[in-house]
């Protein structure tokens, strides 16, 4: 740890052994020295839970990039980011990226995403912090054309200071090296998840329920990450865990709430 | 279903047996028909997680206020929102309220928590939305001071209404009706948790960890909801799922990324 490089966390939502993590640690090898603390199972859709009831393990492991030391949780990706600052690294790192999701974060999916949620926790410790996600879920999808997108923008922030309380929230399309047109910095878009549920019954004659859905996007907007995306940019939004709708705030001040005192 | 009193949706993440959301249940019958679909177990700390890899079961259940009809779910609260909308009422309510929390909602925990979490997935249906949490973590938490605070920010909801895409975060002092002094429009305090981990062996040998903390908020500001609650002011936080850090654009638009293209 005397290195004078850039120290490096590496976490990310689909579990150690995804694809898209291999993928960051070894652009990441480039830019500092990079420590891994990540679920040792996938961990989708887990938003920012944290583990309160029941009892963690981390243990080392194997890592498949020389150089690399390597930690696996049994918690979720927040978890895992509070247990490198304060069990593995004992600090905090220069830079926490989260990703390479297998599958988009863009538009709400922002708020359900483990992904996202370790790098708004980042934030949240003040580390400078990016989720990366490749619009594609397949355990085997192809990150290559994402990696100079993945260590252009690491480098932009570690060079630029980040303001205090924000990270970046970057989309990559699933299209060829030729086809990606550069970054775009979005807003997020407008959306929400058309849910639905398949009903069904176990062999014993019980009723249990899948979630499913479809993802809507009423917003025409040009400046949001869902735009960019169809349009083949890359989406960088920055993100923030101040969840006070600041607008709001004289709105309310006129109400009359009809107090006890 | 043919009532025209406003169709009211009650959760929570402590369960659907804490005392804290009868208490809820209770005051809303004041004001509607109430429906209660909640977690069978404590889902504290869950944040906005969803189950997309497992089952969810969902059943009715019996629950001990006259003329409310209850259905618990394994699912996290956001799920329970879901089930809800889309399994339980068929329809959107006029109304979700979410709690009342066995302990303090304020500051970052909003983002940790899963009865906040429960009321920002309803403001992303589109439904007016309010979380409440008692600063009193025990089982028997004394709920009576909070009644009429609860009911009268609840009724001014419906009242007026609350603008696309924003739901409240109220938090209430432990403190008799006496010494509560009304409520105050706040911003989220900054805050974070001062991770620690307790670290213990196993009977066999292994090694595991326990979350635990220590709350700091360096926020010297009157005008956020610690300082409300400190001073014995009902807080109530205007909150949002847009978390685009819209000041940022700008910033970053001006950043070399030097990109591939």
């Amino acid at each position: 740890m005397a290195s004078e490089r850039p120290l490096i966390l590496v976490t990310n939502d689909d579990g150690i052994f995804a694809g898209g993590i291999k993928t960051l640690v070894e652009e990441m090898t480039h830019l500092g020295e990079v420590w891994v603390v990540a679920p040792d199972s996938p961990q989708s859709g887990m938003g920012h839970a944290v583990t309160i009831r029941e009892i963690l393990r981390l243990e080392e492991v194997p890592f498949d990039v020389s150089g690399v030391r390597a930690f696996q949780s049994s918690g979720t990706p927040v978890d895992c980011v509070k247990l490198a600052i304060y069990e593995v690294l004992h600090r905090k790192p220069d830079l926490l990226v989260s990703g390479i999701n297998h599958g988009a974060n863009s538009s709400i999916n922002v708020i359900y995403s483990g992904t996202m949620s370790a790098a708004v926790e980042g934030a949240v410790e003040g580390i400078p912090s990016i989720g990366y996600s490749l619009l594609d879920h397949s355990a085997d999808a192809n990150f290559a054309p994402s990696r100079p997108y993945v260590r252009s923008i690491a480098e932009s922030v570690l060079k630029n200071a980040l303001p205090q309380g924000t990270c970046l929230n970057v989309n990559i399309p699933n299209l060829s090296a030729e086809e990606l047109k550069g970054i775009k910095i979005c807003r997020q878009a407008q959306g929400y998840w058309a849910d639905a549920f398949e009903k069904r019954k176990s062999p014993g004659g019980s009723e249990y329920y899948w979630m499913t859905g479809k993802f809507v996007t009423p917003d025409k907007g040009e400046d949001t990450d869902q735009w960019a995306l169809e349009n083949g940019h890359v989406s960088v939004v920055p993100t923030q865990f101040d969840l006070t709708d600041h607008h709001t705030i004289g709105l309310l001040n006129q109400w009359d709430f009809n107090d006890a005192k």
